[in-house]
């Protein structure tokens, strides 16, 4: 692991990383922010598309909260990078920058594109090794709202916490997850449901917390590709705990997600905290 | 003047503009946060070399405590753009991105490069038209840093409070300003010495409130570049009042500003309310 650069930020230490991962095959970087003093928990970021390690790190504001919280953050990229699959730069929706934290099935994507494995076998471990810290929250944007949900439902044990800002809730019902989960998956729609919430949800995954979400109500992807009444709808009909707040005005950017991330930030603090 | 985009932030607006501005003879950028309700002033921000209207108003996380304390801000971009001067587009701290907040005497430069000009004849009273906000504040970082000190030692009239991070104090002995005053202005130091904060405060020049700065002490530039204990010295000497602070560990960066942008936003908050 080498540490590419590292600049002091509200008392604690914004770094950016290089690792050789063994799920993707390929380097691999992530950006921190870790406290000074003692740390009572790791959050992931996962970003949405297009994003790297450096969007969340850069514009969320997140490390004063961090620091008041004793919170670290670990933001990694979006997909691996550095390769050229057939069809993987084409567009910002589909390959490079839009890995959707699963584990592709395609032939021509199969052996690198591994963002749940990466996630869940290579960083989180990697944490715990390297950053000794032990509870572990999870949460994202749009894309990364959906990994969020999606792998803190699936992994429950490992991810104490969980909360998402402008999630696709329902991949397998909007134009972004269609063409991802067809470029990844193929044609088998019951291997798409293991990536959607809504459907984990019907099928028996839960979480022991409340799931906290942020929508701004003037998000120009939330009726075509969010489709978040659907995540209330899933939740309501099998009692798991959850929070939507409609932010009124707000849009899909990080000025809506600076806006709320103390909020953010904190539930997973009082979570952890327990 | 066109909006070009807008996103709802910490309960206000941040927007990106354009206007044909009259002193460079281009089309200009800036960037502005606007807080909901009343509105006590205005604070110009002036960004550093290769910046943009965008990043400040991305990076350095000013919007909650702007909102906190009733001001707005502007942020206009560092140098007219879609120009092709000789020599505008070849290095980073000359021409384009660096324009360091004078006007040009050198013929190639003298007829666009006029961003002293073009913040305090245009700028000014642009935001003083289209907001309706009497009271101005100017800070600014690195480059940016010299041009608050600069400007608002020149017009203390105009600019009520002052403040910078990392500013280039010295440019007179520095070789980012020696290069930029020789493209810019030719050889005759004695009009470089009306860009140089250092040369201001000992020909006279004044500013009735204290002068803020932070300045890191792992920064990079701070030897070479950017020269603080000059400014100290020649402060001390005419009895200016001014405070610096050397902040221990921090770097030249963003994660610098956001630290400490919220002590500069309670600096002029505290001016413009009297």
């Amino acid at each position: 692991m080498q540490k590419l650069k590292a600049h002091k930020t509200f008392g604690g230490t914004t770094s950016f990383w290089s690792h050789s991962s063994r799920e993707t095959k390929t380097p691999m970087k992530f950006s921190s922010f870790v406290p000074d003093g003692p740390v009572n928990g790791c959050l992931i970021w996962l970003s949405g598309l297009t994003c790297t390690e450096e969007n969340f790190i850069t514009k969320a504001g997140a490390q004063r909260y961090l620091a008041e919280n004793r919170l670290m953050v670990v933001a990694p990229d979006t997909s691996p990078r550095g390769l050229d699959l057939p069809g993987e730069h084409d567009s910002y929706d589909f390959g490079s920058g839009a890995g959707f934290y699963l584990d592709a099935r395609s032939p021509a994507y199969a052996p690198h594109y591994r963002m749940e494995s990466y996630i869940v076998r290579e960083l989180v471990p990697l944490i715990h090794d390297q950053f000794r810290v032990a509870k572990l929250g999870v949460f994202g944007h749009s894309m990364g709202g959906h990994g969020a949900l999606t792998l803190g439902l699936k992994y429950p044990a490992l991810f104490s916490s969980v909360s998402a800002f402008s999630p696709i809730v329902n991949p397998c019902e909007a134009p972004w997850g269609v063409k991802a989960f067809e470029g990844y998956l193929g044609n088998d729609r019951g291997l798409w449901r293991e990536h959607d919430s809504c459907e984990l949800l019907k099928n028996g995954h839960r979480h022991p917390t409340r799931l906290l979400i942020h929508q701004g109500t003037q998000d120009e992807f939330l009726e075509k590709q969010l489709l978040t009444k659907n995540f209330e709808a899933a939740a309501r009909s099998v009692d798991q705990d959850h929070l939507v707040v409609y932010a009124d005005g707000y849009d899909h950017s990080y000025y809506f997600i600076a806006t709320f991330i103390e909020q953010h930030v904190r539930h997973h603090a009082e979570i952890l905290r327990a």
